[in-house]
């Protein structure tokens, strides 16, 4: 463990509150409690809170925490389900929210220029005024944000048409350890000079600096959109289904689906789902370009789904699709119907490997008298394997923890990953050892070192 | 400079005919002499060139060039335009043209295994028989290979649509200087776990390492497509067509543009292009889907160009779309009408400033007395300034150089980059410091370091 001071000195505290006026320097419990914890389970009191509101005091933030050794944890709206933003080794939690404008959508260079705690669905909403479309939307669209987003490599939904967070990232501004800023990238769609410093930002979890200023690329938005859900008797056909879509030539903006337990759960609810009730498994097909291509795929899907014979099939088209993605919406609050605690991992495995992992994941679950839901991605292999307990209960804390490992242990085995997009954070780093091999850990530590010789750009994440 | 030696010590040449036997291994001048240029015009003899069948092989060659500081420039094919092949400062070339085996193409798992070695345009069509599709095309894909498309990150005509080579890349395996194997990545199309070590490689010249094997991600291959070639009246007219096409909602696999001075050149050759006669300016789009989809988006296209009353309209699809590609494809060779010597440049610039930059780019020529062509990729605000002189007449190789310079500067100016796809190489890396700051310059040293310590991997070359 570096030397770290143990708690905020009255200099340090007069320090913070001379560079964060009033509400912007948070010291009291109170005040601090919304910032200990994320999505995951984790928690830990910071020392104390900053809501920076230019990128000039983020420098000299980072240059007093650089001689300080004063760790820092940047953070935005805490849905991270990893604990990536927890406070887990004390220091500053420095919270990016007020730093929320959207400083330029240019529809004619296809480009977002914005500040780091714009919500990512309001950036969407900004763009689509203009016709143009950003397309990366993980489930938590709605309330995480763009910095968090880049911060993390959000996946999501649409990735498998559109890719991951990553691919539409042109440019960044961001404050090192030191107080040093760096600007890489632009606006330019195409740039090859140097190495890539840009991409290796997105995903460091805030390991490596604090980002102030991001640039995307835009797409023209696609003019109609349409979702089918179909309903089939079991597993495996859905998943023959799907491999039968792709097949055919059609590429889905969206593959979702849904195993049998996880459908069970979804149809104790009030709300009515379109789909069979027959249906012990389902997937979730999004298709968006122009009205005449989504027609013309809409067809083609249904047709490339036939000798699998689905037990039940609904389409929806503009405010329609609503509907349709309310059995998907409805996941997250059904799957406590079964028990009041989850642990939600997000492992990817190759795409033809779903239908064995999904099995196993199940089969995990039942060796430990557990309920595992398993739903998501299946596009791009990834699957969200919900292990659902009771947090009171500590023989089941301690059997979902097992249950857990074992995931792990099975997407490593099947060639794929310990998570596919929420990264790992505190939840999962001490599994990467079991994943990466010890040289990517040692090039990794010294990539960091360069950025942060200190270590004090969450400290204690990742790996 | 660091301490290379200074030639092959007879111990050095009796190391590497033990590991390279008969044939791969070359050392005499005759043989090594094809391994002296790349397609800039750039060149210096090697001392030696070794052509690896094995990865293995490579782990030993990069074990004894560390202990030796033996400079080393991986290669493929060579059509690389900024020098980034040749070995400047001595020392051996590996050729990886050996290591030619598409090890996997997996339809399911949508990705494909790769050596370097393989001719890009061979793995697509390896894909194409399992009805998959790898998007990303440099011009030179019927020639380069995928190992040099990753080192350079490729770009390509389709990019507007499909993005650059570094978005197609899911793992590496490479060999690092000490003979060490780093492998990254894998068959997942999501995977945030760690570092981005993988895109980190993309587009890193063989800085870091030397690539032998890769996996790529795959697409169901689109069942139709067609190309439009739009003749207008002057440029600022193509740049506003292009624009309301964009604005329409369509978003094209590709989107060339080609000024007047490009198509008369052209037009001087013996084949027939579907163009009128009075355009002064063409733009040429691909559009690719579903069948229904591809010829909605053809009529969209046309529709929104009509404002801008285009001279001629011409629509290719399935194989007539090669006629239509001719006058593209027809370019390169044109150009050498003008004068027997190019500098081709590629600069890229936010999309809304092409105009500007074509017309300031015909401007540094006149004023040098030298004829500059204008094309490229549009979509993406990647354009191919081709500055022709004779390379025989020292002064009008001077001015092209000062010419060359004031593109750069104008890029840069423009808010752009002075490569958006050819890399900085040899003939661009002088020029990195007034595009990049220091601050970056410097980590991408420091982060050259981690990996090769005694700069022996593809020195004097970048930045």
């Amino acid at each position: 463990m570096p030397n770290y001071p143990k708690s905020l000195t009255s200099a340090h505290k007069r320090f913070l509150k001379g560079l964060f006026p009033d509400e912007d320097c948070l010291l009291s419990p109170e005040q601090m409690a919304p910032f200990s914890a994320d999505a995951s389970l984790e928690r830990a009191m910071p020392w104390g809170v900053v809501r920076p509101q230019s990128r000039e005091q983020i420098e000299e933030l980072l240059k007093w925490a650089q001689t300080e050794r004063m760790p820092i944890y940047g953070r935005a709206r805490g849905t991270g389900r990893v604990g990536n933003a927890v406070p887990s080794l004390g220091g500053l939690v420095v919270s990016m929210l007020k730093m929320n404008r959207v400083l330029e959508v240019d529809e004619y260079d296809a480009i977002a220029v914005t500040q780091p705690g714009v919500i990512t669905s309001d950036l969407q909403n900004i763009c689509a005024e203009k016709k143009m479309f950003y397309p990366p939307d993980p489930a938590s669209v709605r309330i995480s944000t763009i910095g968090g987003n880049v911060s993390t490599c959000a996946g999501g939904l649409k990735a498998v048409k559109y890719g991951v967070t990553r691919d539409w990232v042109l440019g960044l501004e961001a404050v090192l350890p030191g107080g040093k800023v760096m600007r890489s990238g632009g606006r330019s769609h195409k740039d090859v000079v140097g190495l890539d410093l840009t991409r290796l930002f997105v995903g460091a979890n805030g390991k490596l600096g604090l980002i102030t200023e991001i640039t995307v690329k835009l797409i023209p938005l696609p003019e109609a959109s349409a979702s089918v859900l179909v309903g089939f008797s079991d597993l495996q056909s859905s998943l023959e289904g799907a491999k039968a879509v792709f097949q055919s030539g059609v590429l889905p903006a969206a593959c979702e689906f849904m195993d049998r337990i996880t459908l069970e759960a979804v149809r104790q609810g009030e709300e009515e789902i379109p789909l069979a009730d027959s249906a012990e498994a389902a997937l979730l097909f999004k298709l968006d370009g122009t009205e005449e291509g989504v027609n013309a795929e809409v067809r083609q899907l249904v047709k490339a789904l036939e000798p699998q014979k689905p037990v039940s099939i609904e389409t929806g088209r503009g405010v329609e699709e609503e509907r349709i993605w309310t059995v998907r919406r409805g996941i997250s609050p059904a799957a406590f119907r079964i028990k009041p605690t989850k642990l939600a991992e997000d492992i990817s495995v190759p795409r033809s490997r779903v239908a064995e992992a999904v099995e196993r994941a199940h089969k995990i679950g039942e060796s430990h008298d557990l309920t595992v839901l398993c739903f998501g991605h299946l596009g791009d292999g990834n699957i969200h394997v919900n292990i659902m307990h009771d947090g009171e209960n500590s023989d089941e804390v301690k059997r979902a923890h097992i249950a857990k490992n074992e995931v792990f242990r099975l997407a490593v085995e099947l060639g794929g990953t310990i998570s596919g997009e929420h990264g790992t954070g505190l939840t999962k780093a001490y599994f990467v050892p079991e994943q990466l091999p010890a040289l990517n850990v040692q090039i990794m530590n010294s990539i960091k070192s360069i950025f942060d010789p200190q270590n004090i750009m969450n400290p204690g994440k990742g790996w």
